[in-house]
């Protein structure tokens, strides 16, 4: 998918939208009996209209055991090829073996795009970025605590971590391939972060449980194609305990897109 | 396993080699017809009694499809309780999602350890930390060509990032549960690490295929509980492309051995 699909598909749907599967068998209803599979079915099917991408982070699935694997490609399957999938597995490894991770990402699995840890550099990176209509998804500023450990600090007395990541991996790809992680939790840096790469696609993690702030992103976040996927995860999937779980997660993804609908009319009122 | 008993093996066996159990079918001897877990328990029977630990890189196992986590973990199984092993994972995530990542290293494979990036920070390592006699091994200076890109530059005018994640992360876990990885390539750099961590295990990587220098290390690197797991995964595993393989991989660990014996001797007179 290139970026200006991607950008036609929000369009279509008036919605930034990405759902995150992160599944816990513990906190799904108790009338599913366990059955992960035939609860991101549910969700999947509640929400396929209101988002225009869907996030598995792998380690929900490894955490299912020795076929968890398997669950998280037929739920992929399942998606289909009209939704944008990332598999939020933050690899990263000498490049011998980034290859290895980018092939089970991108064949095995069949997701769009992966997400990717920076720490080893452009060598860990480049794998990543070489398959025809897949996506690196690079972290640059996460919404955890922990961001401030590291991420900030001042890089040989110029700009922090997180902006030397996002000027230095630009290079490495194009528009079409490359995304970056950017946490929700700090709406305030968006404006910094556009200066630095005003024409790429941003994943933001944070809305919702973690606390970020919708409006806030889009105001400094958007640019012309957009630019931005927003995830989801627990707001959506544990809406509900019950046995109206789907219904609680549609109702909470609809209130996401309408919001995102609205940000849509007023940041890009000609475009979108 | 603590520290102390893992240098007890170390001088029962005179050797901190650690044997990469990066396994590709296609390199490995035609007759095993892409038999990987055939191909890992000659190979660990070959090495059993010069090693003292084996690392598995997670990448060559997704590699083989669904059910490579399988082969996986039957390969740890066939290691069993009497080395050190290593989830060679690179993981990381927020707080809530290290956790999984640590359960399914350290319950569902029966892992030792499991190597982490740390470009999250703080609560993406500590959940790696909480498990009794487990290890989180943390990418600190690695062996590949990326590692210029972030981990030398000056944090806030002071140490280089590697040297930041060093200090900060030995903060978060004592020396029973904490390692770090350091790239074997640039050998004069490990006094220059044991000035920041004296005490702490090391796992180095880069010997042999990429160029790293055992020599160099041990002088540099040794601690007074040796503080060294050396890998080698190429030179080792595919040392003959015939049925000689497994005499051939015995071959290449017996010389590593034998130069590991030296240093000790060399380094540790009286204590190994």
């Amino acid at each position: 998918m290139t970026r200006t699909e991607l950008f036609h598909r929000i369009k279509a749907k008036q919605s930034f939208l990405c759902v995150g599967l992160d599944v816990d068998p513990a906190k799904m209803p108790a009338h599913l009996n366990g059955d992960v599979l035939a609860f991101n079915k549910a969700i999947i099917d509640a929400t396929r209209d209101l988002c225009v991408a869907y996030k598995p982070n792998t380690a929900f699935y490894e955490a299912l055991g020795l076929d968890g694997m398997r669950i998280l490609k037929d739920t992929l399957d399942y998606i289909g090829d009209d939704h944008f999938t990332i598999a939020d597995a933050k690899r990263g490894d000498i490049g011998n073996t980034s290859r290895y991770y980018a092939n089970f990402a991108f064949h095995t699995l069949g997701a769009d795009s992966i997400t990717v840890a920076p720490y080893m550099g452009e060598d860990s990176v480049r794998p990543f970025l070489e398959y025809e209509g897949k996506w690196a998804i690079v972290l640059a500023l996460t919404s955890n605590q922990g961001s401030q450990d590291f991420q900030h600090a001042s890089q040989d007395g110029g700009e922090p971590l997180y902006k030397k990541v996002m000027q230095r991996t630009a290079a490495w790809g194009n528009l079409d391939q490359l995304m970056f992680v950017c946490g929700a939790t700090q709406a305030e840096k968006f404006a910094e972060l556009r200066a630095v790469t005003p024409d790429h696609f941003y994943l933001v993690p944070g809305i919702g449980a973690q606390g970020g702030d919708l409006a806030g992103v889009c105001k400094y976040g958007m640019n012309d194609h957009c630019g931005l996927l927003v995830n989801s995860s627990r707001g959506i999937l544990y809406a509900s305990p019950g046995e109206d779980f789907a219904e609680a997660a549609r109702a909470s993804a609809q209130r996401l897109q309408t919001q995102m609908a609205a940000a849509l009319k007023k940041y890009l009122p000609t475009k979108a």
